[in-house]
């Protein structure tokens, strides 16, 4: 009786479904910690304690209408502080007009496709990727192209990326550190794939946008996470505090865009009505003013560095393929078998759940979430050396 | 650049726009306390002391993992307080997998017409109507049918229903507490629109949902608000906590089915995959908990009550035509011009700002809303008096 298209997906998203399931039953067979679960990217550790203390501030203070609704796009002096931010670290100058504030990253990602898309005009993106991004794309009449990376690298293939661009490519979709490969693209990555955009947007006689969606951008480890806004004039950058402050539940995020892209008032105009339109309304009001109070703060990214460290490390002594990550909280190594999903079904008797790399549109790999204790991993290990071994 | 139809959406909404500037300079001129602002649904009573104190008491614990991810349906304990609440006032027997917390009633909404439509599917509306639900239908491939309420007193005709009904027809979307008339839809009332879908769906051969949008059902003065669960197997109630406890900028708000609904598993399944494609991901997380200790508080409605009475008797008295409303914070008078653009900008001399019947698909009223202190509205009276009599 619902919408065919949505029956249809639940049916196809079943069998991620069954591996939770699956997941549970072997935790409750063998117990919790017996049970290495590398599926989910649900960050553990707790905010910093500048957001609690913040969240406790705020809750414990007298100020009337914390929780009344206010402009669509957030509150101004919240967007003004992200808006300094980006500009100190940048020598950009973005106003507070600049900015709007969004329900996470999800929420920012459906804003900024409603507003661009009119129907059947394409997103290109690049493989592996975060699935929901078919999704996201399909809501607002997009068509989603995926193009692949580079096999040895995940970085983007410029040459590929020339030849895959029509008249009817409408924007770019990065997402750097990347999910799933914890890839960080570099500043030259990313100026390269300008040029690109530069030359065909003046081809085609239209914007070609990059859209940056960024929400591991505070876990890079070794390396910078280069601002596209000043390396792409019409990028649209998205950013949100689920990793870098730890409150995915919260829905906190922002979208930004560079003073001087193309016809910039109907831009952020468009965003913010479609903000409204999709029945986001405003993002949360009480946490916009909790992570403008905790702007400078940020989860211990060593955390998940030791993690990254022990795990990949112990990968590549096992024996394991795999492009080192230099951000997010992933690792995607290539799976011992072709086929990516019975490799998934060989771990589970291993007690280790993964997930396929079919599950990011590049089948034969295999994605970790290190989202969990670094004894979790550490009791993990001796379960991906007996994998490996049975593939030797 | 952006999507033409955005595009164009923005240029019809910049008369609002320029009804929001033109009461700025107004209260620039005048004073903030000389112009008398009826235009915006803005709660402004302060939350209920048992919100701030939940609000206070999660802050303040040393509870772990409460901004986390949880399932995009909402926290289980929350979802199963809502159902045992709508239980104990209805006799139904709602579980926790009944109901889906969502981002406020508008995120609620778009949920459930994603969840519903097909493309080209109807969603059949009852004029005067809230204007957002032209996007939201719109935004899901739906069409909307707008058909008008009796003139006499802004209840659906059954009728007319009837006759507009089709095999396209997926649901029927009604709003009780009514914004903008503030009319409340009897049991009487529910009943006969049930048969009329019982007896079509059987018709058709296929379910037609009553989509009930509710989120003023706490803010009713003289009467009760019956449960659409109880009337019709095949509703969808949505409620929110925007008004009841004063909470509009946070975004929280539910979704409630009926466990004897046609194929309820696909359907709430159905719901909980839309909340998390269409990028909501999950309500709110520390508010689910603070809506759930303050599951029994409420604003005080006698806040409320008062306005309207006051508001409602004078323009009464004036000459003014009103239905005289049960619920919700508008009233939604006769205009004293055909024109109703015009007798905006002839109030607006009073400095009284008021919103068209047209923003409503209602020419020839206007609505005031009295989300305001009552001495603005005693401040107003005369100004409103001086209006009538122009007509006179």
């Amino acid at each position: 009786m619902i919408s065919d298209k949505i029956s249809n997906s639940i049916k196809n998203s079943s069998m991620i479904r069954a591996m939770f399931e699956e997941g549970a039953k072997l935790k409750k067979i063998y117990g919790d910690d017996k049970v290495y679960d590398f599926s989910l990217g649900n960050p553990d550790p707790e905010p910093p304690a500048e957001v609690k203390a913040a969240l406790r501030e705020l809750a414990n203070s007298e100020e009337l209408k914390m929780h009344s609704y206010m402009n669509n796009a957030g509150y101004p002096e919240v967007r003004e502080a992200l808006a300094e931010k980006i500009n100190s670290e940048t020598g950009l100058k973005l106003g507070s007009d600049n900015v709007v504030m969004t329900v996470g990253a999800g929420g920012a990602l459906n804003v900024v496709l409603k507003t661009l898309l009119n129907p059947g005009e394409e997103v290109i993106v690049f493989a592996p990727y975060f699935v929901e991004y078919n999704s996201y794309i399909d809501n607002h009449g997009g068509r989603l192209k995926v193009i692949d990376t580079d096999y040895k690298t995940f970085l983007p293939d410029t040459e590929l990326l020339t030849k895959s661009i029509t008249s009817n490519t409408k924007a770019v979709l990065i997402n750097t550190p990347n999910n799933p490969t914890g890839v960080v693209y570099s500043k030259k990555i990313l100026t390269e794939i300008a040029n690109v955009l530069e030359k065909k947007s003046k081809e085609y006689g239209h914007t070609i946008y990059i859209i940056s969606d960024e929400p591991y951008r505070k876990l890079a480890y070794d390396v910078e996470v280069p601002n596209i806004l000043t390396i792409y004039r019409n990028a649209i950058m998205i950013d949100c505090f689920s990793k870098s402050l730890s409150l995915p539940g919260e829905r906190m995020g922002y979208i930004a865009a560079n003073p001087e892209a193309d016809d910039i008032a109907s831009l952020m105009g468009g965003l913010i009505y479609c903000n409204r339109i999709l029945g986001f309304v405003n993002a949360p009001a009480l946490f916009q003013k909790v992570v403008a109070k905790a702007i400078n703060s940020s989860v211990d990214i060593n955390i998940y560095k030791e993690r990254r460290d022990l795990l990949y490390n112990s990968l590549i002594n096992f024996g394991y393929e795999c492009v080192k990550p230099d951000g997010a909280f992933y690792l995607f190594p290539k799976a011992l078998l072709a086929d990516d999903v019975e490799f998934k079904n060989r771990a589970l008797k291993h007690n280790l759940l993964i997930v396929p790399g079919s599950g990011f549109g590049r089948p034969g790999y295999f994605r970790l979430a290190y989202c969990c204790s670094l004894e979790t991993i550490k009791a993990s290990l001796p379960a991906f050396k007996a994998l490996a071994e049975e593939f030797k």
